[in-house]
């Protein structure tokens, strides 16, 4: 190139995205050989067991019936205010915590993200983040010069690694004297971890710890986004008990996602809900993030917010709505059944999964592995310490024969070295 | 406060929108006195004589005839190809400027303004606007550390003031090597004004003189989003083609946005569409935009896209489309002509108005007008320098009224000091 005309901070490298490539060989395998014979395992949204995405209908029937003015009209820069509550009530069910809270609506659950990174941090800060992540987590920070470092997610046991994360979000701390750290739980991208409830007694006893020294700021960002596929019942929600009764300056962000739980991740509707002991603080969080919304997106989708909160006012659509995320998430955990059974049959070492969407097995050269695959007819992604199954875009009979082709290959490729 | 949590850069005023403050004044007045006796001209959007939201019936039959997984499936970074080949279409019609074009999805068109502001400029650096200009533009800067400078909009003829566009643009120019000016035109928000093609070759003269030097970065950003209420047939797009063969380090983008031109406000869907001689500098753009993308809100609303690309690819939908467009606005033109023409017998100053969904008068004290106005319960917006009136949400009868209503109150403050 002989000038450059952006500025040197927007010069980015000319790559596709990987994801869109890889599913790109997949949909031509597909009309080569016919679905039966390709196993697409590259998509993060939820596929019925004959390939076709799921759009659940409670929702699709409630978006087609509103009224048009409803869709065609500009939401409020914060959010349409039935909108937000509904968003609190799905968001934490029966464990609302005890604190002041507001929400803010954002595009899908990347805008809480952006907000949490970049309203709580200054340039040049280092966020920390679980060194198996979305990748996103990373782009969205070197966008606005803020950088990541990995703490190792688990420990020997498959557990969550307390002494890791510890270690380097207080080495951090010391450094920055501000830290903003990202939990994605329950139902983890990619590993499907879920952090237990004690877990969290440790997370937050170190955060409480930290927050003692009264000119610390330390900044808890939960990602959701999976978390209506997470547990039997509401579980998986208990944990939002715990931020209750915070100290004034641990400030917790919860990224809220309509994407997953709705089918909706076109519409691009999420939240930040921001959780303070001290009032001030959330509505501090509520205009910092209404200023940053109105300079980057302006308002949200009205039409999502109107089809959740038409929803959330009718106790039948309610009821219908919540059947069919069972009937999903029953779905979703059958083949993540077959698929973990499968791989301890056979030998075939996955990660620690709990919940969700993904299913990742660690391996030194994802990249060979992902290739290899493709001679299978089998299609996943490569990360940067493993391969990412998406169980989620995958029928339970595929589930089923999956783990032996990846067996397979992983084997064949270790006896080359 | 006791403390602060947010880093000092998102620390903003707790301020409400002051649209939305006095919006609902209005909503107040027209439940306690009725539709019939209240005049609402706050609002940013298209109303029909009744006070209804205008909502296009080609736009919404489509967008609630999608099957659902078009509106439910993540659209790809850049928008799905043929939203943006529609996007060019729609755009430029006729008059396709001969150069490389990109295009690339965003949220309406802040998302394009803040591509723009963001990734072709560093940090501190000085954009250019009108000192009539879109209150966004000014929160978009701010919220990155950029700040913004106004040329005089208009001469005392009431034309383009190219001697103060100069004179700015040539001394900012001097001192950054780079600058990014944006003009808001055809219909120009708040003041109504086209610039013409005329004038349209005297600033294109000052931007190439300006990148004779080869060190000079000159960035021309476009906001079209009322285009489609400009002028009669396709006249006004007829500067498009203008943007044909520029020197390679004067970089053209176009802000287009669907919220006005298919009554899609809250669907948030738009786009920004870079021009150039130079191949590679479009290239850079899409990636620097995609990154971008990514890192602010992901991907764009699949549902607006396909509800443009079915009305596109189907010549019938499209006839009907373009024809309620027609209708809408010679709808709007009407008012207008109404509104200006009243203003006029009774000796109502109001800025240049040629196109679009505002009527803007000038005055040193502009919220004193507007809460003066709510006396006779006529509201509207009260800018910096003046008032403006939303002929696009008030109905013909109503914007043959409010002139001397408007004179009225500016003379009795005028008598008052």
């Amino acid at each position: 190139m002989s000038i450059n005309m952006v500025a040197d901070h927007a010069r980015w490298p000319i790559a596709n995205d990987p994801i869109f490539e890889i599913s790109g060989k997949a949909k031509k395998a597909i009309a080569e050989h016919g679905k039966e014979n390709v196993i697409d395992a590259t998509l993060g949204a939820l596929y019925d067991d004959n390939g076709n995405l799921l759009c659940m209908n409670s929702v699709y029937s409630t978006l087609k019936g509103l009224p048009n003015e409803k869709i065609a009209a500009y939401a409020p820069l914060a959010g349409t205010p039935d909108y937000l509550k509904s968003v609190e009530k799905a968001c934490f069910g029966d464990y609302k915590p005890n604190a002041y809270i507001r929400a803010i609506a954002t595009p899908g659950g990347t805008g809480s993200i952006k907000h949490g990174i970049c309203n709580y941090t200054n340039e040049g800060d280092t966020i920390l983040i679980a060194d198996w992540f979305w990748s996103p987590y990373n782009t969205i920070s070197e966008e606005i010069g803020r950088k990541v470092e990995c703490f190792t997610m688990f420990n020997e046991e498959g557990n969550f690694n307390i002494v890791s994360f510890k270690e380097h979000f207080e080495a951090l701390m010391a450094k920055q004297g501000r830290v903003v750290t990202i939990l994605n739980t329950p139902a983890h991208n990619p590993t499907g971890y879920s952090v237990s409830d004690e877990e969290w007694d440790e997370i937050l006893n170190i955060l409480k710890n930290a927050a003692k020294n009264t000119d610390n700021r330390v900044i808890l960002l939960v990602d959701t986004a999976y978390i209506d596929y997470a547990g039997q019942g509401q579980e998986r929600r208990k944990f939002f008990k715990k931020f209750s009764n915070l100290p004034e300056n641990l400030f917790v962000i919860i990224g809220y996602s309509m994407s997953k739980g709705y089918t909706m991740y076109g519409m691009r509707s999420g939240a930040a809900i921001g959780i303070s002991s001290n009032e001030d603080l959330v509505i501090e969080f509520q205009y910092s993030c209404m200023h940053s919304g109105r300079a980057n997106w302006s308002n949200g989708t009205r039409g999502a917010m109107e089809t959740m909160s038409t929803i959330y006012a009718d106790p039948e659509k309610l009821t219908a709505y919540q059947n069919e995320v069972v009937t999903n998430k029953k779905m979703l955990q059958e083949r993540a059944k077959i698929f973990v059974e499968e791989a301890k049959k056979i030998g075939l070492k996955t990660l620690p999964y709990r919940d969700g969407f993904f299913i990742t097995i660690a391996h030194p050269e994802p990249k060979k592995v992902m290739n290899e695959l493709t001679k299978y007819n089998l299609f996943l992604v490569s990360l940067k310490k493993g391969i990412r199954f998406a169980i989620c875009a995958v029928s339970s009979e595929k589930c089923r024969k999956a783990p032996a082709i990846i067996k397979k290959v992983i084997d064949d490729l270790g006896s080359v070295r």
